[in-house]
């Protein structure tokens, strides 16, 4: 590998052509040095160079791309080098740039592949995190490795495929335009070659919460609102306690960043909807339509869980999902929830439709917010007839970049 | 089955549902009469009734769901039924309303599955056609086959997976939401059964074609723009001449309908994309960014077939696709492309991305456009080295339904 193309992300779209023509495919470096010449976009786009990686704190998108990488080296610069011309590349494509010129030299490939072209960002985020393999001998990590990085234990009601789990990084791509959103892993997949090897992916059709309090509460497949008592973006106290990485860590280029949970969970859905109204509703402890709490008229009616019925059972059972996910339930702990419906078709094996949710989760350290409340959600929730969680995968996901030429989690290798 | 079950779709909402919970599930149906309160949306409506099925000489949506499904039952009472309350369930969701009341009994399940609650329909249509397998020993319609719905015969090029393809009937549902269209699929799936199972589906989460002059041209997942002289809605000779089933028929059944063809065509877009660009462009016979042909310098610029370099060479290559497909090198034969991109992960095998175009196209008789086309394009075609058609089916799309209570096809049945 050339000092021109080690050093090649930095400076943005010039970089990132020469890093992958130059490095990653040997075909020279000729004419990738103009700069991508397609405007920025204008509105539709959402700050790549922040304290806090986007993607987080951003008012969820509608579709979702998801990868997780294996490296494939064991050389740390290239690791380094290759999550410099990612940032190069997202920074691009955030503003609804390709990552490099497509009319490139006759004899050469395009650096882009094209797909996005003419296509606003459409609110477009790129997010990275490491997981826990990242943090083994290869790259001389293993002292950096947080505690809140531990690996998620098993579970009840796990029924995970290891092929689509783990990996040791994880690439979110969300945008309300899902060949905006693709484009950025398949361009990933190329500027990472010869350094890492896509391990699976998923992409996500319908969000299935809310975020902001601009947003109204969608439905996730089950037909029910998802996500109506969520972190909001407006409320940074909550972002502070729940969310973002402080002080607390013991490993501080960590801070400002955020651990991502992903969990793919099989919704079966067929029996779902043989299943009555009144059972559905108590499985959820709301109402269908109007996804108020049983205890409430409206969605977002104070769900009283000491409430009891004439004959003195709880109004919302015991063993309701809004119950067990409650905060209050939790020692007061919240989660971020930025999940996405899915369907990959259907199952081979049953002919039925290979569907559900694809949960996302930020939060400030795992073990004591996705892991005992999924403990808790395993064993009790009368939710866990109808899924099965059939993927896992946990990444620290460092702050955000805030330079051009700087590279996911500098702090991490510095 | 019972007569109210049987009759059940001839009147929409209600019957759906009193089809679906009285006939299929026995659940009973004292509280299923109550019509859909959801209100028809104003906006965002394809119309569902008329001449010709929507989803065709329909400005193309941008995310597709589509399914085909096999019969399981050997009474034609019973296709003709589901066909029925799907039209009527397809003419509620093209209305952004469900097919049925949610809140039913509480001891009965939601007739509607929910999710799309509250959604827009977003341009929704839902086209049905029926495959060759159809008009086998089973229902008595062998003499009702139409010629033109021969088996498209084996294809150089052909690598065909037959558990993804054929079917006895297939639907195609087209949104801008992709959960609206994913709602159709699975209702579907819903009220055929006993009747019907899935027998494969897919999802496109980016189209692939305009087929409409208000429309700009798509780009496929290989960066070019594609379909940029496609027959166009507001063309209706070319739909007469191209699209629409007319006297010709040797089954008025069919007239006012059209012929579906859909080929899974998986683009090797990891080859593809170190291709070089000028490599890239002789495949298409256009530039990949302007998407003029290559004698011109804008995308609707004459693709001039007969024009030569100084050294006398063809300027569009003879083996490039826009040569072997245009409608010159066919007897003057066009089709309406109407096809989307899709992505359904990694190849398990290869690593690689499965991915590609999920090619649709509509036309008057398949023997003379899509099969003498594609037999042309599968021998000669630049593009070959790139793709692999991996699924293949054939349906015969009869006319649009005139009126509420009537079922696809029914022309067929009587």
């Amino acid at each position: 590998m050339t000092e021109i193309s080690r050093r090649g992300f930095v400076g943005g779209a010039i970089g990132a052509a020469g890093l992958f023509v130059g490095g990653a495919t040997g075909f020279g470096i000729a004419k990738t040095t103009e700069p991508a010449t397609t405007p920025a976009a204008t509105d539709q786009v959402v700050a790549f160079y922040g304290p806090h990686q986007a993607g987080i704190a951003t008012p969820a998108q509608d579709r979702l791309a998801f990868a997780a990488f294996d490296l494939t080296t064991r050389d740390v610069e290239a690791v380094k080098q290759m999550l410099g011309t990612w940032a190069a590349a997202a920074a691009l494509m955030s503003e609804g740039r390709p990552i490099g010129p497509i009319e490139t030299a006759p004899q050469a490939p395009p650096v882009d592949t094209g797909e996005a072209l003419g296509l606003p960002p459409a609110y477009l985020t790129v997010t990275v995190g490491f997981g826990p393999s990242m943090f083994d001998d290869r790259y001389g990590l293993a002292s950096r490795r947080p505690a809140a990085l531990a690996d998620i234990p098993a579970l009840p009601g796990d029924e995970l495929e290891p092929e689509r789990s783990n990996g040791d990084i994880g690439v979110q791509a969300c945008s309300n335009d899902p060949q905006v959103a693709f484009h950025v892993i398949r361009n990933f997949a190329r500027l990472a070659r010869g350094t890492a090897v896509m391990r699976w992916s998923q992409l996500g059709f319908g969000r299935t919460s809310s975020t902001s309090t601009t947003q109204s509460t969608p439905r996730n497949l089950m037909g029910f609102k998802d996500g109506t008592n969520n972190i909001k973006i407006q409320d940074t106290a909550q972002f502070e306690d729940f969310v973002w990485v402080g002080e607390e860590t013991d490993q501080p280029w960590m801070k400002g960043g955020s651990y991502l949970v992903t969990r793919r969970i099989r919704m079966t859905i067929e029996n779902w909807d043989t299943d009555f109204l009144a059972d559905q509703e108590n499985v959820f402890g709301r109402f269908k339509v109007s996804g108020a709490p049983l205890t409430g008229t409206s969605e977002f009616d104070h769900v009283d869980l000491a409430a009891r019925t004439h004959s003195g059972k709880p109004v919302i059972p015991l063993n309701a999902h809004i119950r067990l996910a409650a905060p209050s339930t939790n020692g007061g702990q919240m989660i971020l929830r930025r999940g996405y419906s899915f369907t990959d078709g259907i199952d081979p094996v049953t002919g039925l439709l290979d569907a559900g949710l694809f949960f996302i989760a930020y939060q400030k350290d795992p073990r004591k917010q996705f892991v005992p409340i999924q403990a808790k959600l395993g064993q009790r929730d009368n939710l866990n007839e109808y899924i099965r969680h059939t993927s896992s995968a946990l990444f620290a996901v460092p702050p955000g970049i805030s330079h051009a030429g700087d590279w996911f989690g500098k702090e991490l290798f510095t």
